[in-house]
């Protein structure tokens, strides 16, 4: 225990070592129970005398604090009155420097709601957990364990992350019509990381940044936590309304076009080609990379298929984002983002310095776990689910709240919903919560979260059939008290 | 597969198809044996007519490149002498945007050095891997996934990280004598990303950090990277020369000391008591943050333990560092910082932004893995199996190198070797690794690379007492040659 003494102090060393011991047991960081260092190791650790040590403990056993026990010890046992510390420090007088930050915007972090009833319908979340093989998932684990052992555990190769998985990504990528090449594949943790680095990489303070509105939540977190400025342009049922945006560029001058082209987060929309081809020749116009977030483009319920932007780029203006969440779970935080030229390197670079490399065991697992034909019978799968209940969803809509509007989503995860006039998301939310059914309030989803009061954001991946039918149900009630 | 069509173009459908599928086959994209779509589905996704998939993969079939199967399907089976694209695109005219950052300094990288006999002894790397008690950690991963299921794999709590594993870190400083509570305890992906979150939140390019003088090489790497100006002070054998920094305040306005004051990286170097009192006076006097990485300060082999300055830290003026990366192994990817007051809940928001949350599981499994007990007996078995290491090594030394000078490091992993006049460290390197022996330049540790030709850093923990005298024999083969 390396516990301050302070040889200089008029404050004795035995009392200095017993008030040491009684504020770590009274803030509960020497939990009952803990054994204490012997006086005679704890006196030779400190350079005291064993006297002093033994002083220190009896002051402490005449407390009540801790127990000595012949021949096995001296433990941690206070009364079970003892009243711990509180769980902050009290108010102090912080050092200027801690004052700096302190009147940024909070993000707003999801909470973690605590249900009212058992039974609470969230239409949240990403995929179905039930869904995920988890029993296949740790066979896997053991078997990469058994079969590179320590190996799995230490740092491995740095740069873009382990090579397997990133040859496997790009045979994934191709079975999905991205052609592209596992050198230019740099594995993140999670693809808020990707985002994360691209945006550092690209953009400053002050910087702006084009979005599309509404947008995905944490996107726009990350982008006021780099203090860039937000500009958005409207979503249709055809996705970025990309005519929009060339008067816009007389006026700003965007460094990064953000963009969802496939089921847009929130709204489901999926982006036409003519105006994926549009936003490329902007962006080549302009000299404006674009940032292609493909958090779901696998998953596709009707409709033909259309090519990733990155699929229709032949010279490096497109970083593309991908993730294995939604196939997976989303507590792998393993993503990933594809990019040509010069950028990559320095992308590999940045995430170097911020956190070395992503979990090598999970890596690992990762690549054992997913195979071509592993994926694309998930996807048949979940495709299948997912499509019924989009469907249940819309003709649960259809049927109880036909005051509400949506257009029907082609893919994905998410439904947009249209509320009805002079009905705010965040004031339905806590009433919605009350009738056991949760959302998420269109607000998160604005850089300006007011204009996102008319509308809610529905999952449809992660509910039954019934749950669906049930919640809607009580969404309907809840509009017909608010 | 959403392969890109051009409705368009002038090339038939046809022949895009094929192009497209050849290149990716060209490329190792699609792989030998992978399946392709049934022609009617791949029709059906694109929304072309099934008669143009069948001519495209029969172009296909005729180039040799797929087979078709007969009631089983078509599968990729190019040629074995088909040379796959190379492995980096040739150079293309990126866009301006791409080379912006061309002419950044690269970060020194570890590089995988391919081992020219079997037999090479590295002095590099971090704790031993052999001490690592893989099969206990593989069964408490498979404990946690069977109690937890899947909330093991899916977001857990956002914020500071897993509410028991933060407590487990309590209880484990303050066995180390470190008073701390859970509330202040952030879970990050590893101590590195401790550090570039630190840096993020407070300072920004053109800042200045002062650093030790030499210091830990991917700090170097991260300062760099973020465009801080790095102002350095020497360190001695008592740590870093604190009484040299008031004069250099007069000129330069630090925002920033960072300090490993425990067992340094990489002199071995352990700060007395009195430097870091001044050291903390310092702080609070200029209202300068202290960053204090404690990489290694449980590993003491002599002498007295010493407080943490984090311990002698009344009111937030200090953020500490710590890691499992030593105890466990570095591919856990798990570290902590431990910060109070309003600091404290910017670095969680930061933490958040860039990747949400660090792997659920691992935080899981680590806190079952450890506990106080544990970590105690495991720090007893390392301590006495690095001290004998450590006096071996300094034995080896003294023997066979009598004209290197070095002090003898009470503690953590390793030895600073000053080399003979004239001898470059950069020079030495690759004719060691010739005769089997490895080490950490000193040009790595400092931010004016030259300054460190005279330096090598020996890590003493990771080989046994044979190893380490025959490496040392090599060094010596190694000097006389050079």
């Amino acid at each position: 225990m390396r516990i301050p003494i302070d040889r200089q102090s008029k404050t004795p060393i035995t009392q200095q070592l017993a008030n040491w011991l009684k504020e770590s047991i009274r803030a509960g960081s020497l939990p009952r129970g803990m054994k204490l260092p012997a006086t005679r190791a704890l006196a030779l650790e400190l350079g005291i005398s064993r006297i002093t040590v033994q002083n220190a403990y009896a002051l402490l056993e005449s407390d009540g604090l801790i127990i000595t026990r012949e021949g096995s010890g001296t433990f941690v046992d206070p009364p079970q009155s003892i009243r711990h510390a509180p769980d902050q420090p009290v108010s102090k007088s912080w050092p200027f420097w801690q004052l700096a930050g302190e009147h940024e915007i909070n993000p707003m972090m999801p909470v973690n709601v605590t249900h009212a009833s058992e039974k609470l319908i969230s239409f949240t979340g990403v995929g179905d957990p039930d869904q995920f093989p988890l029993r296949d998932f740790l066979h896997t684990l053991q078997d990469v364990i058994r079969r590179d052992g320590i190996e799995a555990l230490s740092y491995g190769q740095f740069g873009a992350g382990y090579e397997p998985l990133r040859l496997t990504i790009s045979r994934v990528l191709a079975s999905q019509g991205i052609q592209t090449h596992p050198d230019q594949v740099l594995i993140t943790s999670g693809s808020q990381q990707a985002l994360s680095l691209v945006c550092q990489q690209l953009l400053r303070e002050g910087d702006v940044v084009l979005v599309e509105c509404p947008t995905y939540n944490l996107a726009i977190e990350l982008f006021r936590r780099l203090k860039l400025k937000i500009i958005d342009v409207p979503v249709d049922e055809n996705g970025l309304q990309v005519e929009l945006i060339e008067p816009l560029l007389q006026v700003h001058t965007p460094r990064l076009f953000y963009t969802i082209p496939n089921f847009q987060n929130p709204t489901g929309a999926c982006m036409s080609v003519a105006r994926r081809k549009q936003l490329l020749a902007l962006a080549a116009k302009y000299n404006i990379p674009i940032l292609e977030d493909d958090f779901a483009g696998d998953l596709r319920y009707d409709g033909h298929s259309l090519p990733a932007i990155k699929a229709l780029d032949m010279n490096g203006q497109v970083i593309y984002i991908g993730t294995f969440s939604k196939m997976l779970m989303p507590g792998m935080r393993v993503g990933y983002l594809v990019a040509d030229g010069p950028i990559f390197n320095q992308l590999v670079k940045l995430k170097f310095v911020q956190d070395l490399t992503t979990s090598p065991l999970i890596q690992r697992a990762l690549d054992d776990f997913v195979t071509v034909g592993r994926y694309q019978a998930h996807l048949r799968r979940t495709t299948r689910l997912y499509r019924q209940r989009r469907d249940a969803l819309v003709s649960s809509l259809q049927s109880h709240l036909p005051q509400t509007t949506f257009f029907i989503p082609r893919g994905g995860l998410f439904l947009w919903l249209t509320l009805p006039d002079g009905v705010s998301a965040s004031e339905l939310l806590p009433l919605a919560i009350q009738q056991g059914v949760e959302f998420a309030p269109g607000t998160r989803f604005f850089a300006n979260p007011e204009d996102g009061e008319h509308f809610i954001r529905l999952n449809f991946a992660t509910n039954t059939l019934e749950d669906i039918e049930t919640g809607i149900l009580r969404l309907k009630s809840t509009l017909q008290i608010i």
